[in-house]
């Protein structure tokens, strides 16, 4: 219980970037909105061991630790480039399987599917309203995954506004993401709080929640100056949350390490045998150093066994669970039927809120001096 | 009724730019789809006649044709400039009220408020991901709106994809439209064949309906080499369709003509006297030729008097029956409320199918390669 705790108060909270924002955010937020934690994960291909560790371990401690939390299945930004359909479809429910699989329990938490709650899209077209054409040029990663397009899609220029709406519909006051993240959280920030300026005070300015970032401190198997990435052509490159134990002793066996034996942790000097040590201190809580001394004696090729033990004695528990769950379509559907059910009803208050603010609804009808000098 | 259905054939169908096109629209909408019209004016301000004839009378023969039509009062197009609230909320049941003064008959016509209906927003996403973002910076009326502006807002940019979004989502076949919306109706055209090539037919090809275009042809009053316009400073030179008699006869005696004093209809000569019989040939029916040899003898100024009274009699029974409608609000909202239902039955059925065909629903899951390996 302690170590989770622990765990948990390692997030930081990353301060908005501007002073105006962060006191804005002070007298706005934490005063008057209960915390929430919303995040979002996309519903493509497998969970790699990066991924595990870098956001659902840490969406888990979250739930676990008593949070209002809000898990979506983002089906919608999976299509701002080209997709299967059918592969999508299967991919949804893989995806939830998976995540229940980890831990995520849909007693404690809310997990929705996002297309499936109608406003993420209209309160999209609100924020776009208020966004400035050229301030999403600005962004980093359109920059780098429209480098290679022919033709870039409109809804990869725009989806951080999507992803702003995600936020807001919830009233989330915090969302877990990894450093590439920063800049689309500041972007649902100024647009918080254009919002409230112009229409009243509506949402809570988000804060990022990030860790350490073991997303990005989790490296490729095969090169370790890259991250583990699922876009990786190698697939040895990465350790799939599913993989099955022979697979996973497989790829740990055959990592890339250096031509010292004594098991060390210098990530810089020898960031492969250092990768390694950072996958087994965030599995088991134990620090780099303590690891080093635990295993000391042992030489790489000594250690990846005892490290491939540690992996496959935590993730054959989730790979279990994933073959039981998958099998049972039925359950996935009722999960998120449930999800979306509880995730609408959150959201259609926030839209009802928004719908009147800026004019949409008409329940009070002021006959006014233009319409006084018709009738 | 002979008239009316001779208007009415007087709209053309605009062919779609590329002969691909045409091909596929023969193919694919004419054969499959049944006819229905839809299209949607913004709840901004007053209707001047020239919406009126070149917008709204249109949509009457249509509807009182028989045709199958859709008219939609597009509030979230509204809002892509800044806009106040409380006027946009009156907007909505003014507009409402002057549709119905009009001629709009809710049992004969689907009559709705845009963003009661959550899936323009998602459908807009979808197509957002078909289109390319550098298509988009092609269409005139982007740049003519923003060539003013210090900040563009992204949906200035965007808006063409919600409007197609409104056209697919109820399938419309034809689209009654200025000549300055065709090419967004050729960006519809493109988005429902790119649509129906990836994920199967699923949308007509919509065609634009145009007439001779009267919202072109009727002129300022004060300066008539310019297009009659809500936007123009001076109110006199406009005739709004609820300005009382007095008002009307004013703004029509004080219309710029020239120094001949008989009535001729020379739109490149005379543009001012020609404006004035074009309304009322647009009003009555009567061809400008026959207009201008029942008036001979009259000069311009008589003649302003005469026109004055054809206008005041086509619009005082709108006047009246928009003073007496604007009263009930609570009637206005039932006929709004009627029409978010009827347009939702059939939006929620494109909408349904839409996600069947990209892969948002799970409904069949299939145990493909990936999973055996897992399980």
């Amino acid at each position: 219980m302690y170590k989770r705790l622990k765990e948990v108060s390692k997030l930081q909270r990353i301060s908005p970037k501007y002073i105006s924002i962060r006191e804005y955010t002070q007298k706005i937020s934490e005063n008057n909105y209960p915390k929430r934690i919303f995040s979002g994960i996309q519903p493509t291909g497998n969970l790699h061991l990066g991924n595990y560790l870098g956001a659902v371990q840490k969406w888990i401690q979250l739930q676990d630790n008593g949070e209002n939390v809000i898990w979506s299945i983002v089906d919608m930004h999976s299509i701002t480039l080209p997709h299967d359909p059918k592969e999508l479809s299967n991919n949804i429910l893989k995806m939830t399987a998976t995540l229940l699989a980890c831990g995520i329990d849909p007693k404690k938490s809310i997990l929705f599917q996002q297309s499936t709650v109608d406003t993420h899209a209209q309160l999209c077209w609100i924020l776009g309203c208020l966004t400035s054409f050229t301030r999403l040029a600005r962004l980093p990663q359109f920059k780098e995954k429209s480098e290679t397009l022919k033709s870039i899609p409109l809804s990869l220029y725009i989806y951080p506004v999507l992803q702003a709406a995600d936020i807001l519909l919830y009233k989330a006051t915090d969302v877990p993401v990894g450093q590439d993240q920063v800049q689309h959280i500041q972007l649902a920030q100024e647009l918080a709080i254009k919002f409230n300026k112009k229409f009243g005070n509506t949402f809570p300015v988000p804060h990022s929640l990030i860790n350490e970032d073991a997303s990005q401190r989790i490296k490729s198997l095969r090169d370790p100056s890259k991250k583990m990435s699922k876009s990786d052509q190698t697939s040895k490159s990465r350790l799939d949350i599913l993989d099955k134990p022979e697979i996973l002793i497989e790829k740990v066996k055959k990592a890339v390490t250096d031509f010292t034996s004594k098991v060390t942790y210098e990530p810089e000097k020898r960031p492969g045998v250092s990768n390694l040590v950072t996958i087994h201190s965030m599995l088991t809580g134990k620090s780099p150093d303590q690891i080093c001394s635990e295993v000391e004696g042992l030489d790489t090729g000594k250690y990846k066994l005892v490290l491939a033990d540690v992996i496959v004695e935590k993730l054959t528990p989730i790979r279990e669970e994933f073959s039981r769950l998958i099998k049972e379509p039925a359950y996935l559907q009722e999960v998120l039927r449930n999800g979306t059910e509880r995730a609408t009803e959150i959201a259609s208050d926030s839209w009802c809120e928004v719908r009147n603010k800026i004019g949409f609804e008409n329940d009070i009808f002021h006959v006014n001096k233009s319409i006084r000098n018709i009738i």
